[in-house]
């Protein structure tokens, strides 16, 4: 956990700002972090990282949103293994001629993000260059009693559903979402949760990593798709089923659980997003989509074709 | 921990490499790992980020050494706190031209490090773009039964040890060297380690370090500092004693005993690798340096001043 001798100090910063938990050991500063663990469970792990010209554009974006993102990605990965997060440690690469206002800014954002999900910044390394923004976060995270919830588990028959509605997240919703961590453990204490994703890449192509992990298929309805009213509503029905499949960023929960649990979501909500059943687990190994006049299609890889027959 | 569709796919080249561990409870390529945990003891967690032009120079070092050292890094972290160390994410930003061949290279030479020292790899994050090489290793160990040895322990008395020998490692041997990992569990077993860093900012601000945390002053002599071959020996003495003392990336460990455990570490050294005992730990709150002339005078924050007197 060395630190470097910028104007901008990671470390420092950490420390000053107090972002401390009763899961740790060791303060802030020493070689490494040491970070009590709760139960026997293991530990949840997961690393993303972004950077200034592909993710993020800093003439348009503030950069505490970018904090804000870098971690809130992080913890939508925890979320979809039905995971508590517990503590994050931070690499960053600051441009050397805005390195440290840029710092201070970002690291608002993300112990701002922290503190809501009871999240513990435990540590981190700092540099800086003659180059753009780089930032790095590494989540850790508990199971809940139950297990982490994986994407290899759903069964032919099972349901799938969505939390909230997916598209149109670009403008805007992508660096400002929540993560669905709540969501994700009231889901997984109320039914048996046979496997889960986050939506980031898009439904089209989320559902097929579930589909893949979990060697079935699936067969999802266009009709029951919710489209998220970022998704401008003058476009054609289309056009509209197109972004919610494919635009991703919706950083929402896809799940499959047996009929019967979905139907026991569907009687007594456990959340109180929104929670659809958008369509069924399948033998058959192929991601399909039923149109609206009864049809059904196979999902292409990209989400939606336009007209269904391209 | 999601990967992006770059020709280079890190979770597939580490999902091929197999590079697996029975701590792990989930295969690569969900959401997140799942690190299961020994011991009720807790998690050690570091971060540590290369960049190119920074830290290396592709023209001039290979990148597997490059891979290797962003791991390596990270072990002497462990080290230093005499953990453990179980398991290693990895964040990477490749030059989009490059890609693909760079970051088959670089994990090679991380991985095979993390094979000696039974360190998994769990998981990554890729992403490319038109900038220089970025990568960020985040590692997870384990303090042993005895806990994690901290920077703040050392008490006045005690007397200050060094592995190895300090110096030079520019001229080659930051790319190369072996993270003192298992000499600071055979240290730890042996004795009470009251205080332990590895030396990375150079002996000096390390020995600062120790101090500052643990409040107290220390006293290291001159003509006890193990001065390292690669220091070229047609220096005048005074030149290689300020290569000893400031030079840096050594990832050597530098440690405090009692007087006691001091005598049993040089009648009965519980390692192969030379331990020095290079001076004491004093109450007031000073590091000063003892020439060989006997005089004792503060030790500059840099290291060594010239010549005694700058």
């Amino acid at each position: 956990m060395s630190d470097t001798r910028d104007e901008f100090s990671l470390i420092d910063r950490i420390r000053r700002r107090a972002n401390v938990t009763s899961l740790l050991g060791l303060g802030i500063g020493d070689d490494t972090a040491h970070l009590l663990t709760n139960r026997d469970d293991g530990v949840l792990v997961a690393v993303d990282v972004l950077t200034e010209g592909v993710h993020f554009d800093l003439s348009r974006t503030s950069p505490d949103l970018v904090g804000r993102k870098a971690l809130a990605v992080n913890l939508s990965d925890i979320a979809a293994m039905a995971g508590q997060p517990t503590a994050a440690v931070v690499g960053l690469v600051l441009p050397r001629d805005r390195g440290a206002s840029l710092g201070e800014s970002m690291m608002e954002g993300l112990i701002s993000l922290a503190d809501e999900f009871d999240v513990a910044v435990i540590g981190g390394d700092t540099n800086s260059w003659n180059g753009p923004l780089v930032i790095s976060v590494t989540i850790l995270g508990e199971p809940t009693g139950k297990g982490p919830v994986t994407r290899a588990g759903a069964e032919p028959g099972d349901w799938m559903f969505v939390t909230g509605a997916l598209g149109g997240s670009l403008v805007g919703r992508h660096l400002s979402f929540t993560p669905r961590i709540v969501e994700a453990i009231a889901l997984h204490q109320a039914v048996d949760l046979h496997a889960m994703i986050d939506i980031s890449d898009g439904l089209a192509s989320d559902l097929r990593h579930i589909a893949n992990e979990s060697q079935v298929g699936a067969t999802i309805s266009a009709d029951r798709i919710p489209i998220h009213e970022d998704v401008d509503a003058s476009l054609p029905v289309d056009d509209r089923l197109r972004h919610a499949l494919s635009d991703g960023e919706d950083f929402e929960l896809l799940l499959a659980v047996s009929p019967l649990d979905g139907e026991r979501l569907l009687g007594d909500p456990p959340i109180e997003l929104p929670l659809t059943h958008i369509g069924e687990v399948t033998d058959e190994i192929e991601c399909r989509i039923r149109r609206p006049d009864g049809d059904v299609e196979p999902l292409p890889k990209g989400g939606w074709h336009h007209g269904f027959s391209e």
